[in-house]
């Protein structure tokens, strides 16, 4: 034993997509980056906003005294404020800065929230598809993730989630905009969620927290996100700048809790001490004084509905189902079946490969029988994956 | 139970700590901060040298395409070469770019090394005194902290070290130049620690890991610190740049490994897992060009010796024994004996607060009846401390 069992096992079962990674990086190399359609990360190709460029210039210019110092673990004061002006907007709340944590981006915040709140051996609850790195954010802190269906359009199941609801569900995860189905919950599926946690709640003495991971929440082509903040007290939202600002390298996000939460001093300082311990200490500094100044500003969001329309463009060619997104910059698309009625998202993969084609495989999200695309990339690429997507489901059989 | 029990009862025993750090605002509140001695936080306040500041400039208005966006969760290539060389100088080894994995500061990489390296229920020796993070650190990821004592000159006690090996002992954390100490482990000392742990290896086939914390590497008065991963094949440096560049708030640091280790990939690619679950992705992206280019640059070492004799020069006159620091910048210092021939460490910091002078008891980093001065202050306050030392002194009984 040189590395524990569990980060062995994990690099062990992991290698399959290393491998594709791998190989994708390969067909780039054989036959030229142009040439191949990746569609495989959600890797922001859009440059933040001229309000980030300008802001960036101006404090390297003035590069304050102390301006890289430690300041308290749960952020800038200032910073804070102004982010609880833009949550109170947002969530139809209101709540000052002391409802706020800021975070080493949303995965960051995710592992203070887990942290904060589960005890050994609870539980927290995600519907499937989901993003797949919630397992380990789960039992990093030695809770268990467990797994549901949704509804057949990737709606909240609640009857799957009632049944899945015991003495030691700690929180449900909701993402929405949803990593991978681009699907954003409806105001009349988040009450009706809060009224079965309420319910729940009421029978067993817990009233389970709703974790909200919203880091798309801006890249939305219906219309606002409906807010979880006004709608159930025990809700916790975790954010980024990752996506509404092109800035996910730089890990900067923030964690919001609800004006009507129980236990607000005792959650506040636990996700404070947890950002401490588990080694954040606090949020970038340059960082949080950029997001805290640009409230307003995000990326033009009008570029990824392009990019959407385009690529549904090319799938309705091909003959490729897909659930339409609502917001983020995903499509989860449907293995189209083979002669003999089988289904195989990973074996669609590898033949989409063939004709230079990248995507990730439903199972990769807990949905066997789908596949995702990311169009975080070029329109022009997008436009041109179109020839090979017909030629690919020509030759599926 | 609205948050996890280990939260609830890490807030509970902390508030002391939080209580007296509140007592300091109101002191320089009460009293002005001009007249508070406030040597209590190790927050640097030297600026970052200038080749930073006309670096930050540069990288900002040149703002390249996709400098903002996901890099490798090991962090950028060309840092990590960059880096690499670094470390072989500093180490007296060679290794290339693939030994070193980008860290959100110190206490992010040590999270990721504990969470990598440690099963449930492995045990980490530390020495006391110790930072006392080191505690959380370990729990976080399920192992256990075991405490030893050092020397009377707060060296490694090797018996005490020998006493406590076992076959779940995983590793043993080193911080050298010590918080809170100053020591810096001496080259006899780390090879005798070496031996001591090769022979433990060959006994119960288990080679624990030495993990050198190692922030202070550049606050050095006595020459170059000592390298491990030369003298030891299963050794993991773990750096920052909080200090030598004087940037704590924007959590910038990387995990160096030795090149003789003897599961380089695993353990590699464990990090670089445990960098991607934990949440912190990667380092953050301007921070780390900015360090890869500024190797070679530090904060001028001089400025804390100048304080340090300074501080010196305050506690001889005022009468406080203390163990001369070779290098960070804090002085540990006896806490001086009653009439009653006690020596109760808290108890002093609290008279010591009546004369406005703010430090930490010993026993916040494992060692009662010693106290923790911070000399990253101005010169001008510890000088000026003097005549509040000496009447404190006076009228201690």
């Amino acid at each position: 034993m040189a590395i524990a069992e569990s980060i062995q096992n994990a690099l062990a079962s992991s290698s399959m997509i290393r491998k594709m990674f791998e190989e994708g990086i390969q067909l780039k190399n054989r036959h030229g980056a142009d040439k191949v359609f990746d569609f495989s990360l959600g890797n922001p190709d859009i440059e933040p906003p001229a309000a980030f460029h300008e802001l960036f210039v101006k404090l390297a210019q003035e590069d304050e005294k102390g301006s890289h110092g430690y300041m308290p673990n749960a952020g800038y004061a200032n910073v804070r404020e102004a982010l609880a002006k833009k949550v109170c907007r947002e969530q139809n709340v209101k709540v000052d800065g002391s409802y706020i944590v800021m975070a080493s981006g949303a995965a960051g915040g995710l592992n203070v929230v887990i942290k904060t709140i589960c005890n050994p051996g609870d539980e927290v609850i995600v519907s499937r598809p989901y993003f797949m790195e919630y397992k380990a954010y789960t039992t990093n802190h030695g809770a268990k993730l467990v797994e549901v269906d949704s509804t057949e359009d990737f709606d909240l199941d609640l009857s799957a989630i009632g049944a899945a609801l015991n003495e030691k569900t700690a929180a449900i995860i909701i993402n929405s905009p949803n990593n991978p189905t681009g699907k954003i919950y409806s105001a009349a599926s988040l009450a009706s969620l809060a009224s079965l946690l309420k319910e729940h709640g009421k029978k067993t003495g817990r009233l389970p927290y709703i974790v909200s991971d919203e880091p798309y929440r801006e890249i939305a082509y219906t219309g606002e996100v409906p807010p979880i903040l006004s709608c159930y007290s025990e809700a916790i939202v975790v954010s980024s700048y990752s996506k509404s600002l092109s800035l996910p390298g730089e890990r900067i996000g923030f964690i919001a809790v609800s004006p009507e939460i129980s236990a607000k001093d005792d959650l506040v300082n636990g996700l404070i001490y947890a950002t401490r311990i588990l080694g954040f200490v606090n949020a970038p500094a340059l960082m949080q004084k950029i997001v805290g100044s640009l409230t307003e500003a995000r990326v033009d969001v009008s570029i990824y509905e392009k990019r959407r329309d385009a690529f549904m463009d090319v799938l309705n060619e091909a003959g490729i189902e897909y659930a339409l997104p609502q917001g983020a910059f995903y499509l989860f698309c449907k293995a189209p079946k083979r002669a003999n009625g089988e289904s195989d998202d990973k074996a669609f993969v590898e033949h989409l490969k063939k004709h230079l084609i990248l995507g990730v495989p439903g199972s990769g999200f807990g949905k066997q029988g789908w596949l995702r695309f990311a169009y975080c990339v070029d329109e022009k690429i997008i436009s041109a994956s179109k020839t090979a997507f017909k030629e690919a489901m020509k030759s599926w059989q």
